[in-house]
C-alpha cells in the first residue's frame, strides 16, 4: 500500500515549525497502521530535524550553535546576492536533513517519547514550504 | 512485504557501538532478500552513523572532531539541567542520523566493503537505547 | 514493486557531481510512477547532498565552508596513514548524507524546483563511487 500527500506550510521566519500533529493526522487519514513514512522538504533552505520536545531551550540552543557554527553575513561565501542568510541556510539544511524516514506502528509515528519533528526554516523571513510523504505498508 | 523489529541496546557511555551484525541478523529473520531496511533510533541524544569499520582510530577521530566542534559545558547553551552533556548531545545528534535507509541484497544489508553501522551514543553515562527497524521488500 | 540498481560513478576529486538525471533515469526505466527512491552511496569518504542547482557558486560555498569547518592535515587526527584528507572525508561525509529517500511522483524524482541531487567526492583523487537505487511503488 501507497499513499502520497504533501503539506504546504507558512513559515514565520528562522527556527523550528513542530509538524509532529500534522504528519501525524496524514498518517491515519492514509489507514497504513504499519509501514514508513518518508518526509522529504523541496526547498533547500529548509529542512527537517527530530528534536527534542520537552523544553524550547534545546531548539533555542541548537539555533544559537548553528548561528555560530555558519554566521550570517560570513565573508568566506560569495553567493550574498540573495541576502547575508540565504548561503548559512543552504549549509545549515545540508547539516540538518532533508528526508527522514520514520516507522509507523498502531496507525502513527513510531516517535520515541521525547522526540518531535520539525520543520527547520533557515532563513529570517517567513517562506512557504512544500513537504512530500510517502506513506509505505 | 514488510517486517518491523526492534533492538534494545545498552550503551556504556560516549562512543560508537557496532550494530551491523545485529541489524543484518534482523534482516535474515524477516527472509526479504532484496528491499529496504529503515534503521530508526527512538533518541534525541544517540543517533546513527555509517562510518569506516576498518581502523577504529577513525571514530576516535570523529569523536574527537564532534567534541572541539559541540563541547561539553558550552556557555553559549541554556538547556544545562540535565548536564553539561546533554545539549552538545542533541546538536551532535542532529549533525548525524537519527534514520537511515539501507538497501537489502541477496538477503543481508548491501554495505559497501568499509562501511559499518553504528549507534552513537552521545551522553557520557551508559543509556537504554531503543532502535525501530522496518524492513520492506 | 521493487527495483533495485546500481550507479558506477568515476569522480574527478573533491567537489560535487550532480547525479539528478542519471537517478531519475533509473526511475523511468523502474517504470514506477509513484514511490519512493532511496539513492544510497556504498563509501565512507564520498556522501550524498541535496543543493541548490541554479548558481554553482553556492556549491563553491558550501566546499569552502567544509574545507574550513573540517580542515584537511588538522592535527586533531590520529588516523593519516592514508593521506592528510581522509579523515576530513569521513567527517564530511558524516556531516552530510550516505542515504537519501526522494518521493516518486509522476515517474520521477519529486524534488523542488532548486533542488539538484549530487555525489559529494571528498577526497582530493578522483574515485570511482558506486551507489545503490532502491525504488519502491
Amino acid at each position: 500500500m501507497l499513499v502520497q500527500s504533501q503539506i504546504q506550510l507558512q513559515t514565520s521566519g528562522r527556527g523550528t515549525h513542530d509538524i509532529t500533529a500534522e504528519v501525524n493526522e496524514h498518517v491515519r487519514r492514509s489507514q497504513v497502521t504499519e509501514g514508513l513514512c518518508t518526509v522529504f522538504v523541496q526547498h533547500t533552505s529548509a529542512s527537517l530535524v527530530i528534536c527534542e520536545n520537552a523544553d524550547p531551550d534545546v531548539r533555542t540552543d541548537l539555533e544559537a550553535w548553528l548561528s555560530r557554527a555558519v554566521p550570517d553575513g560570513d565573508p568566506l561565501f560569495v553567493h550574498t546576492s540573495e541576502g547575508s542568510d540565504d548561503m548559512p541556510a543552504h549549509v545549515r539544511s545540508t547539516l540538518t536533513s532533508t528526508s527522514i524516514g520514520i516507522p509507523i506502528t498502531s496507525g502513527g509515528l513510531a516517535l520515541g517519547t521525547w522526540q518531535g519533528l520539525y520543520l527547520y526554516e533557515h532563513r529570517h523571513l517567513g517562506h512557504s514550504r512544500r513537504i512530500r510523504l510517502t506513506i509505505l505498508g
